[in-house]
């Protein structure tokens, strides 16, 4: 009762009065208040882990998520809810994978690993070769196709753990990954094993997805967990000759029709200008998905959520995306645009999230100088929730083609260190998001909607 | 070899140079790299954790805790090394308490409660009464001996979880279990059982201190875990009448010898003038103590370890002081601020990490506003590692009398939304620390203290 009361204070503030600053921070402390003691988003997400976890593009699971967002959506009673079609990829990760390796002296050992994503398959047989370890691309090219034709390469250049920002870890070992099947098959590798991509040393091999160059050999490529990548490393020095083997059986399926799950709460003053918020509701099929990106959905549906129970009324047209595809092809990002280009639609900004549900740090800017400025001045609202990261940086992938289009795009930016512990591996699951963190991210970003939408840049 | 080379260079640096803000940042930027990479403090609190859990000053566990610390500090060629006697109480938990409600129409439940640090047990046959559910002290006023008389007073108040910062949402519910029993028994109320202090609904009751006022009857208390706080809650809307039953067996021992563990980097131009940096050693009996605070003892003693491997002389002596007892009776920190009045050492300020191996977001500066100033200026050496939050507010529990002393005093505060997650309950345990988190405080407390040291105020 006292909080309906509560209520109808803001809305005499917002509506009556002459919306100077105190009734804005007014107004963020009530999307605070509201968005850390309403469990409706981390519900939301335990559901989506439950019922659609695994959920790649182009899988069942990916279209039980597209129904249940849509369904979630339908009955908030916003003002448009639609699906946006995409046609996706579909590669399947078949039978789960095995691979061992053997030496003459020291034995048989069966290690833990994946299929990278979009690998094709080893056959039914199996690959089987000397492996030769690598850190670089450089050092690869050194060694030349006379110590590499025939063999396996294992990329074992780990995360720098020294950097504090564990994205540019990642970034700083990514390619191998990525990359590391057309620079290995180059010189005449049958196959690539890739060190994981995480900080820590434990038994959760993690995917992602490679690319293929067609004018180069195809090769199978396999991601190895951090703990047996150390042993394998280990069993290399003490046998130069080890031979290592892997089988997958990974496939191709023809493309299916998906969607990006569409929402919007209208614009009171300019309903063709569009603020665009979103998250990608695909994830990898060896995971739940949580942090990576059930998580930026639900930040983003609980802006829809707080204008609505909070009575606020957006100036502009607020659109909530929910991308289909992210992991695999980007598809969904690149469809979205496609369209904005196409009807002229005219976008304030964009913004993603899809770093984890973890405890916000504040935001990153990708657009001009003068833009960010004008962004920046916004952080003083944040103080009392200790939020103050507001620098000029990436977007988001889903967004990516948006700034093509000159729409500023802001990334939201949670705290990194525990990131890659759960990122594309079986370890990014619904008990390892914490609904304060998770909770903290919706208010963070609902706020910066609220003031960008109130004035503009 | 790499490794090598860089630090001869930071010790030119150090030595040789003009000692300008450039140097200072390479300083800063090794000590965040070392820490980063190296594992000594993870696995120093995995031992700490495994052998010497449940840690509460008086116990065996605590008296092995002193031992492996003294063992670990003697090992890293420090100036001092000792141990300073601290005459601790030596309250015991005694048999795993049980409670259970009883309804004649709703049947008979058990639910998951632990004694209140400090509380008498029941005696053998346990008590029962009727249970009246109180949310604030004023109430309890109001309700008066008449409603309270025989009965048991159930604290239902929860933390406040609208708020950002959970400790504020902790201070504004803790006094229902630490004045709790005072204030029920002075209207004649025979128990009191208090809602676990924690924002989660689980299965974890959660302990802490309680006290007594020697001319009121002493009545047992104890803690019930919020899911059971909730179905009690529940139950007694349905039936007025619930019985509730709970048995302790807590007692007061005699009291026991134990030590604060202190170690000493001795300082190059100021030896008699002292940087104290402290966590406590010991811990609540039901948990393994790893945030609380295991990580404080673990990020103290890491100062001293990234001075010795980085070769930074300090110009002033480096203390790190591991209080025993501050859960019970805060009779270590007592004692160490009773003797540096007594011997009248010059102190340049302590520093106090009692809060969680989280990641860091600053420090709170209990001092004059003229030395918070200057301190302050320091922050700017902290924006490459996202640490931000640099305010006046609270020192620590252990370091409170030495503010009384007049020396600045200055808390470590890392993110607060997960601690209470673990805080005084059998949950907080080495898999919840994580490795990174726990690294990140080191550096940024250890470098800190650099700056201080080098600077002064």
């Amino acid at each position: 009762m006292k909080q309906k009361i509560y209520f109808s204070i803001f809305i005499c503030f917002l509506f009556c009065s002459c919306q100077s600053q105190p009734n804005d921070s007014l107004i963020i402390s009530s999307i605070y208040k509201n968005a850390l003691t309403d469990t409706t988003s981390y519900s939301q997400l335990r559901y989506l882990t439950t019922y659609a976890k695994g959920r790649l593009c182009g899988s069942p699971t990916a279209a039980a998520a597209v129904e249940y967002m849509r369904q979630q959506l339908q009955q908030m009673q916003l003002d448009t809810v639609y699906l946006q079609d995409v046609m996706v990829k579909n590669w399947q990760r078949g039978e789960k994978e095995t691979a061992s390796m053997h030496s003459t002296n020291l034995g048989h050992q069966n290690v833990d690993v994946c299929a990278i994503g979009g690998s094709i398959g080893t056959g039914a047989e199996g690959i089987s070769a000397e492996i030769v370890e690598i850190q670089s691309f450089e050092q690869l090219t050194a060694l030349g196709e006379k110590n590499i034709k025939g063999k396996i390469v294992f990329f074992n250049r780990a995360m720098d753990a020294s950097l504090q920002n564990t994205f540019a870890a990642y970034n700083g070992a990514a390619a191998q990954r990525s990359q590391g099947a057309i620079r290995a098959a180059t010189l005449g590798a049958i196959g690539v094993v890739v060190r994981s991509l995480t900080l820590q040393i434990n038994q959760f091999p993690h995917t992602g997805i490679m690319r293929y160059d067609e004018s180069i050999t195809k090769i199978p490529a396999i991601s190895i967990c951090t703990r047996d990548a150390e042993l394998l490393s280990k069993w290399m020095k003490k046998d130069t000759k080890l031979l290592f083997t892997f089988k997958t059986s990974c496939t191709q399926m023809p493309e299916v029709l998906s969607y990006n799950v569409i929402a919007e709460l209208r614009g009171t003053e300019f309903p063709q200008q569009i603020i665009v918020v979103g998250g990608h509701l695909d994830s990898w099929d060896i995971c739940e998905g949580a942090h990576d990106d059930g998580a930026g959905c639900m930040h983003s549906i609980e802006v829809l959520r707080l204008y609505k129970v909070l009575n606020i009324r957006p100036k502009h047209t607020i659109r909530v995306v929910l991308y289909m595809d992210e992991e695999y092809a980007q598809r969904g990002g690149a469809k979205y645009a496609e369209i904005v280009k196409q009807k002229n639609e005219k976008h304030l900004f964009a913004l993603e999230s899809d770093r984890g549900g973890l405890t916000p740090k504040g935001f990153t800017f990708q657009c001009e100088d003068s833009v960010y400025q004008k962004l920046a001045k916004f952080k003083t609202y944040f103080k009392p929730y200790d939020i103050s990261l507001f620098e000029k940086g990436y977007g988001g992938v889903d967004i990516f083609p948006l700034g093509e289009l000159g729409i500023p795009l802001i990334g939201f930016v949670p705290d990194s260190q525990r990131y890659f512990d759960f990122h594309h591996c079986a370890n990014d699951i619904f008990a390892n998001i914490n609904q304060r963190e998770l909770q903290m991210g919706s208010a963070t970003i609902t706020s910066l909607v609220y003031l960008i939408d109130k004035y503009g840049y």
